[in-house]
C-alpha cells in the first residue's frame, strides 16, 4: 500500500492532474451554488487564490505549464449522467433538495475562466465571472495548487526518502486517529479536500478513518468520496455568502441586517440539518448580539472557524443563548479551525455538558505531512538555500471572493490574521461592525 | 485483458459469488417492483427457475454447496446509501420516478426465501413469498445459475483451452458488433444480465459495444452497469405482470379485460418512455385485436418476445394500427427474442419505412460462447459420455412466476415451445384467448 504512494510519484505522467471530476469537491459548494443561483446568479465576482504564507515559494516549486494544464483540464469537465443522478437523488436531510430547474442548470454547468500570472515566487490566480461560475473554482483551485506543490517537491525525492516520508505519514495518521478514538465523545467530519496531499492519499485517510473511528466519523464533506464509500456527506456554508452580499449594500444598518437576510434566504431553501450559522465573517460577537431571536432559536448549530474556540463558547455563544432563554445544551457548535486530536479533546471536555460540540477536521486529516522529511535541514534540490523543513509542509492557502459588483469584499474573522480585503475596506467594515473580541493568533493552515 | 479472464477462472476462490450487489439487475425489476408494491404487494406468489433444455445437466455440473453459498449471499444484501441515492435520483424519462414511500420501502428491502432441491440432474429452485420479495429474485437467480454453470465447466479446462475459448469469444463478440455496425439503422439495447457469462465478461462486452457501436448502442438494462458506465438504463416490463394478475380473476371476460387494466395501472405510474406493451403473454394477436383504442394510440411501443417477428409486424401490429387509423410509422416495435446481427439486419430492412424497429440483445451479447470449445467432441472431465459441444453453451433458462394466490400462472406466448404453466391451465387459457397465430419454433435461449 505504501509502495503505491511511492510508485505513484516515481511513475507519474506529466502533466499530472490533481482533480479530474466535478464531484470531487465539498458538498457545500453545491448547496451554496443552488443558493447563489437562486438569489444572486447575475452578480459579477472575482475569486482569488491567496497564499498567506509568503515564505512558501509556490511559483518556484510548481511549473506554470503543469499548473495551466491542470486548470485547463477543469474547463472541459461536465457533470456526468450518473453524477447528475446522484445529485438529483440526494436527500440526506429527508427531503428532495434541488428543484428540476436547478438540476438542468447543473447538467449544463461548466466552470468560468481563470487568469494566471506569476508575481515573484508566487502565482496570481483569479476567477472573474458571474458568481456561480467563479464560486465553484474554490475547492478545485486549492486542491490543484496544494497537490501540485507537494507533488513537485516529491519528484525531487529519492525512492528511499519517499518511502520513509509516506511510512511516517501513515503512522502519524493512525496515531492521530487513535488519539481521537480515545475520547469517544469526539464526533468528527472529514473536510480536508481543499488542502489534501493528493486524491489517493485522501482516499487512504478516509478509509483508515472509517475503520478506526467507526461511528465517530460521521461523514465527509467530499461528494465524490461520500458516494464512493457510501458515507453521508456533510456540509455547512462558507464565508462567501456573507462577503458578497455585504459588499452589495452601503448603509451600515443594511450591512448588519444583510447578515440575517442571508440566513433567511438560506432557510427558505434548506431544512434543519443544513441550518448552520457561520458568524465570524464580520466577527462572531456582533453576529450573535444582533441576531434575531428566531434565528438563534430555529437554527440548530453555529460553526467556529477563527479566533479562540473556548472564548467563542464561553463568552459569545453560551451567554447569548442563555440571555435569550435558549438552552445551550440543545445547540451544536461545529469547531472547524485547524483541528488536531489534542485540541479537539480539550474543546470537547471543556464544553461537555454545557453544549454539543462537533468537529470538522481538514488539513490535519488529509495532509498531515509537515516536518516528515527525513533530512529536514538539507537543501531542496533546485531551491537552495531553502531546506525541506522550510518548504515541505501544508501552508495557509485560501481561495476567497475579493470583489463583487466592482466593490471590494471583506472578511474580518475573529482573528485579525485571517482577515481578507483591502486595508481601507477592512477599516470601514470594522467601523460598521465594531472591533471587539478579535484575538490575534498564529494561523496554522 | 484475455489473460485476466483466464486467470480469473484459474485463481478463483471457492465458493465463487456471481452476484454480490442488488443493483446488478435489470432496471425493469425496479420499475415493476414499484408497480407491484403499489397495486399488488400482498399477493402471494411462487417464482420458479426452469431449465427448458433437459439435456443440460445443471445439477451434475454445479455444486449444490456452492450454489447455496451464492444464493445465501443474496439474502444478506441491502441497497446501500449511494445506490438508494442513485435510484432516488433516477429520472431518465424527465420526471421523478419514485415517491418517498417507495424509496423507504426499497431502503429496507431484502429478498424473500428460496427453496432448493435436486431432482435427477436438475435443480428445483423456487421462491415462495409476497410478490415483491419473490419477483426480485428473477435476474439474480438466473445470473447465478448460468454463471456457476459456465464457471464450473471452465474449472475443468486447461490454461491453454481457456485462453483459446476466451480469445475466440472476444473475436466473435467484435465480429458480431461490426456486423451490427454495418447497418447503422440497427438501434440496440444490451439486455443480457440474466444469462451472462459472468460479471467481468458482461463489463467487457458492454465496453466493447460502446466503443464499436457508439450511438447505435442506446443503453443497457443493467442498473449497476448503466451507472458505472454513465449510460442510460432502458427497460420495459416482463410477463409476470400479466401472468399474476390474470391468475387472480376467473371470468373469461375479466381475464381479457385484465390485460388492459394492467396497462392502465402502469400508465398511472410512468410516462411515455416506459409505456411499452408486452402483448405475447396470452398471444399478441388477440391482445392487439381486443386492445382499447386509447392504449394503441397513447402507448409508443410494443415488444416482440416470441413467435415470428415478421408475422408479428406484418400480420398483427401494422394491420391493427392501420385499422384503427394510427400511423404504424409513429410506433416502435422492440424485438427482443434471441437476437443476432443477421436477424436484426433482416428485421430492420424488412420494416424500414413501415414502422420503427428497435432491438434488445441479451444472451448473444453477453454469453455468445456456444461451440467455442477447441475440442468439441472430447468428453467433459467427470461428465462422460457428455462432450464439450453438448454442454458448453448457453441454454434456455428462465425464472417464471408459476403460482399466484394458490392458482397456477400461465404464459401462452406466440410460440408454444415458450409456453409455461400446467397443461390443464394452459388449455383453459387457450380456450379463453384462442389459439391462432402461434408458430412452433426452436427456442434458442
Amino acid at each position: 500500500m505504501m509502495m503505491n504512494f511511492v510508485d505513484r510519484v516515481l511513475n507519474a505522467p506529466k502533466p499530472y492532474f490533481p482533480v479530474w471530476n466535478l464531484l470531487d469537491t465539498d458538498g457545500y459548494k453545491i448547496t451554496m451554488l443552488y443558493y447563489i443561483w437562486k438569489y444572486y446568479r447575475d452578480v459579477k465576482v472575482v475569486f482569488e487564490l491567496i497564499n498567506r504564507d509568503k515564505h512558501i515559494p509556490v511559483a518556484e516549486v510548481v511549473d506554470e505549464w503543469e499548473l495551466r494544464a491542470a486548470l485547463n483540464h477543469m474547463l472541459d469537465l461536465r457533470l456526468t449522467r450518473t453524477e447528475m443522478t446522484l445529485i438529483n437523488g440526494t436527500n440526506v436531510y429527508h427531503q428532495r433538495m434541488f428543484p428540476d430547474e436547478f438540476i438542468t442548470f447543473l447538467a449544463n454547468f461548466r466552470l468560468g475562466p481563470y487568469e494566471l500570472s506569476r508575481e515573484g515566487n508566487q502565482y496570481h490566480l483569479r476567477f472573474p465571472a458571474d458568481w456561480p461560475y467563479a464560486s465553484m473554482w474554490e475547492i478545485y483551485a486549492m486542491a490543484i495548487v496544494m497537490d501540485l506543490y507537494f507533488f513537485s517537491l516529491e519528484r525531487r525525492m529519492s525512492r528511499s526518502e519517499l518511502t520513509e516520508v509516506y511510512a511516517r505519514a501513515v503512522v502519524r495518521h493512525y496515531d492521530e486517529l487513535r488519539a481521537i478514538k480515545a475520547n469517544p465523545n469526539i464526533m468528527l467530519i472529514e473536510g480536508g479536500t481543499r488542502r489534501r496531499h493528493n486524491y489517493d492519499w485522501h482516499k487512504f485517510t478516509l478509509e483508515a478513518g472509517r475503520e478506526i473511528l467507526g461511528q465517530q466519523l460521521t461523514g465527509t464533506s467530499n461528494l465524490r468520496l461520500a458516494f464512493k464509500y457510501d458515507m453521508e456527506w456533510k456540509g455547512t456554508s462558507g464565508h462567501e455568502l456573507q462577503m458578497v452580499t455585504n459588499a452589495l449594500v452601503d448603509d451600515p444598518k443594511e450591512k448588519i441586517a444583510m447578515q440575517y437576510k442571508v440566513c433567511a434566504e438560506w432557510q427558505s431553501l434548506y431544512g434543519p440539518g443544513l441550518r448552520v450559522m457561520l458568524p465570524d465573517t464580520f466577527m462572531s460577537d456582533q453576529f450573535f448580539r444582533n441576531a434575531p431571536d428566531d434565528l438563534l432559536r430555529d437554527w440548530a448549530a453555529s460553526r467556529q472557524d477563527s479566533g479562540d474556540p473556548f472564548k467563542y463558547g464561553d463568552e459569545i455563544v453560551i451567554p447569548e443563548y442563555t440571555k435569550r432563554g435558549i438552552d445551550p445544551c440543545s445547540k451544536i457548535i461545529i469547531f472547524s479551525d485547524g483541528n488536531k486530536a489534542k485540541i479537539m479533546d480539550e474543546i470537547e471536555r471543556h464544553f461537555h455538558g454545557r453544549g454539543i460540540s462537533r468537529f470538522l477536521q481538514g488539513t490535519f486529516f488529509t495532509n498531515n505531512f509537515g516536518g516528515l522529511h527525513p533530512n529536514p535541514d538539507a537543501c531542496v534540490p533546485g531551491l537552495a538555500p531553502l531546506t525541506w523543513k522550510e518548504v515541505y509542509k501544508p501552508f495557509s492557502l485560501v481561495c476567497k471572493v475579493v470583489e463583487a459588483s466592482g466593490r471590494p469584499c471583506v472578511k474580518l474573522s475573529d482573528n485579525p490574521a485571517k482577515a481578507t480585503g483591502p486595508k481601507k475596506a477592512v477599516e470601514e467594515s470594522l467601523a460598521v461592525f465594531g472591533a471587539d473580541h478579535r484575538v490575534l493568533q498564529e494561523v496554522l493552515v
